[in-house]
């Protein structure tokens, strides 16, 4: 009855049947047949010509894409909740070589074209000052609040206007579009994003991520930024095949459409006067005593202490029913 | 009926077993059951406590140590066909920070005391010269060669003496043990190696390899970094598992050796007429005319052009005899 | 009539005097005698044996001695408007290799130890989080007040505890100390600092500076990194002999003391009303309505504009008495 | 009786004068009246626009450069003696953040197209290895060679065809250009050159050296960079007036004309039999016993020991005529 991570959960069964079906000889790192088929796959998902590249953690995803489009000298601005900034290790710093990540408030992990443009407006434009270069949101946030396809838009018209790059670290990016419904073009390249993490680990994945670059001509350089990361694997397919599969028939989405739907239903039961943030994914913030939560915790149920008076809760592809029933039920009865 | 490359396998059907039995929910990161056996199961391997890490390359795995042992304004000493010289895409400079790799010569890129001896003496004692840091062998060699435990104790020797760090590339560690029948301990941290990469990926894995620091200490800051790099996985265990699995029972040794004798036999099909190299692992190195590798390759047979009347066969853990036996039998026919 | 900048000022005779003496043959780089001198010198002036190197800007005194506390995978907490975030073009993150600035809050500049150690308390103690390293003050701060001994020690005891290394930006050290009257030994290492720049050049130098390391062993590696980062000029005798004559016979204090003076009368002429900070160094934050700053600009003066209703005026070592008397006139004219 | 060093030599009068007359108040950084006619200055001299930036070491310069025309992943090919690889401390890995140095061979530490040729031909084209980015030479060589403008220009051409960056370490640039009389234009530009170095310091000056992109284009990123790397000096004037004063009427050559003259006097002196290299610059390798040195020094004579039973003679623009005559003499007489 664990409700503490979407990493925690297993790896769906289609995806271990894709290893097993992979298991055989072929082309080294990513010259095999299911490697050579992601920019078409991804390419179809999305209704325009892609680069995709598996990696296996979004940290590496997000951070390689940010080194293509962000120089060292340069900054990256992103919410001050944002993985990227509390939760990747000072990764960016890392794979851009030094760039800054400039914070920025916002309700529920969310930014604004106000609070993006106010950001930009209060760097003097000298050589003294870092600039501005590159923006990165997260969808669905790390509150699980998501971004609707008109509001990505405004801050893509913002990114463009200033001459910044425009980063979507997408780890939860299936969630976020199993609850708005969205196309995935509107939620992304429609919307002005150069390049995204598409996550699969959270969702049912074993350890395959995708790097996605709407620009083709923008990840020219990336193979090389990944094999010099030590992100290059050796047998590749093994990556591949679990991105392939999991694209198959929609599976990512059925995934995601199943966590977020044991996450309503703890968000039914918490109701709003417990709920932190609406939940719009598979994020769940509830307020609750140190008391109510050790009284959870005595009845089997693992999840994260956010802060004073606050916990959350994460739900999986694979929840069980039964187990998110008792859980909503013993919130009920807090 | 590939002899192209160890990174085209499969991987072994251990190895498949293994990602199904950790295929259940547990902790994240590096904090599930499977993670948590790694130091101790490399500490009995080892006869010593020893901190293992998973990662998923021999890059990230040789580059990381490399970085616990050498700051960025220091050289790292290498021979000039060293693997992360040659084939690395410039990860060590990344990983460290800029230190620089001072090449090195030496019959089948193996180094000995004299050659790290002479190339330390060159090199001025000041601020304007980049000072030696550390030493990093390959065993076995990207020639095919190993080195015996006495070679290396030379080399620690001499590490020692002169402060370097003492790194070993065990990306064909498991054949170099196959080969010369030494003790893990004796051909490293008895013979003065701080840390090595042990690899699994060539030898059956799908896509786990190890970091081992045979001093706990000196890989105190590893794990941050490993994360820093976007290494840590968030389902971790499906590495841990596969190592452990190849550990078991000396899987990793019974494959190295599949590997070794396969090779063996081509190499006395090819006599010492034709090989470049003594054949001491899994890599065969055979002069042969364009002519005789084009009627090789037309009987169905891949391998790599390592020079002009060079070529590499390199055999896996699951070469098949028969194939191997055909081989051997077309080239004694050339 | 330029108030806008003390790095506009000349530089004072007695250093262009020192460079004449310094104009003969002697050993390059930092082996000549007044670079052996510095050491001493600054012992002397601190009381206590301490490591003194020169370089040409405050940016590379700053960051040299931040690289020497800090690794790439750590947090230098700072004020949100110390230099080292807002002017120094990103150089922390470049000479760090990638460490984060995690910015403070605080008045004036200025931060507390309350401030700090909440900062700390809010970082998770994992592996994904950035760890604190080091705490860097600004002494005069950014907006031109002092920290007495007192205070500089609360932070250096808290940065103990925390293991945190404590750098100080002294571009006005010596407005500060001319200011608070305290000993230069009390107001850095028997407060717990462990490396400063001490500024010269906005005090009357040409284009030295220096980086203090109040324990010898913590600047080891420090001439590496200076040589590395192209700091190490190959006529270092130049750099050495200004601060020499700055230093000798305290002329480094009667500078300061004119350029305070000259600011004490500005903001006596501002009063209570106008003066948005106490003015405890050489700059003179004013309240200003658009226009009255064009008026004074049409009588001659030059200054910043702060933000809006607000400008600043910075004196100089060398600020004419007569010039200092008439803008005050005409402040208080407005 | 120095001649152990052009570094030790002091700074010449033009440029104790120039930094008297730019001892006033102007605008700080690189906005002042002396600073923003070096671009012109130097467009002058290269009969061609050019961006010209000031900084204060050979190594910011040549490694500003670099870092401006070759990414984190490239290859710089230079000479195996090239001052960018044996004296600079490794600074080209920190301001490329760790781009390689690939070492080529060559008579007197010169690279000809055919040497080049052969190194980047020997680069598999693929993921896995470094590609050559930039070419790199130094004129007049480590060894007191130089190039021709044809020489220069065999270079460029195979820079442009491979795609590769062209780099000029000029440290003793004027020494070339008055030893072969070719134009600034001829051995530079117009034979393809991008970017170079002009070195000032060991040619008479005090601190300042020039850093010269023939395409401004290529170096619109670099002033950010130079203040990234701490070298934006905050009173640049001092800089700009001493390079200003050494282009006046030739000084720069002049200067360089005086240092070559003394070395071919000590040429002379040692005759075909003792010189190692033919003496082409202001830097004299001379065969000589370890008695025959003692001797020397004996009579006062300071010089560096370059190798067994070899020393190295540099001179500089101030030598005094009679202490040349005299060690030439000593010379003569061994």
């Amino acid at each position: 009855m664990r409700f503490f991570s979407d990493n925690a959960a297993a790896a769906c069964p289609e995806v271990l049947e894709a290893l097993s079906a992979a298991n055989r000889l072929d082309t080294a790192y990513d010259g095999d047949q299911w490697s050579e088929r992601l920019d078409g796959a991804f390419s179809e998902l999305f209704g325009k010509q892609v680069r995709a590249l598996w990696v296996t953690t979004g940290t590496a995803a997000n951070c390689l894409g940010l080194a293509a489009i962000s120089p060292p000298h340069g900054a990256i601005l992103c919410h001050e909740m944002a993985h990227i900034e509390v939760d990747e290790a000072g990764a960016p710093g890392f794979f851009t070589h030094g760039a800054k990540l400039t914070l920025l408030p916002g309700y529920g992990a969310k930014v604004t074209s106000d609070i993006v443009e106010d950001a930009c407006a209060r760097v003097r434009d000298d050589v003294h000052q870092v600039q501005p270069s590159a923006l990165s949101i997260t969808n669905a946030t790390e509150y699980g609040l998501t971004y609707r396809p008109d509001e990505v838009a405004a801050l893509g018209d913002l990114a463009r206007r200033r001459g910044l790059g425009f980063h979507l670290d997408g780890a939860r990016f299936a969630n976020a579009i199993a609850f708005t419904g969205a196309s995935p073009a509107d939620a992304t390249w429609r919307a002005g994003v150069d390049v995204m993490s598409f996550g699969f680990v959270k969702n049912g994945g074993m350890n395959a991520e995708a790097l996605i670059f709407f620009d083709p001509a923008k990840a020219e350089v990336v193979p090389r930024l990944r094999k010099r990361a030590g992100h290059l694997l050796s047998k590749g397919r093994y990556l591949a095949a679990q991105i392939l599969a999991m694209l198959k028939n929609d599976l990512w989405l059925t995934n995601a459409r199943a966590a977020n739907s044991a996450a309503a239903a703890l968000a039914d039961a918490a109701g709003t006067g417990r709920l932190i943030y609406p939940v719009e994914a598979n994020e769940v913030f509830v307020k609750m005593t140190a008391g109510e939560a050790d009284s959870l915790r005595a009845q089997g149920y693992d999840f994260y202490d956010w802060g004073p008076g606050e916990v959350r809760f994460v739900t999986s592809w694979d929840q069980e029913l039964d187990a998110v029933g008792k859980l909503a039920a013993a919130i009920r009865a807090l």
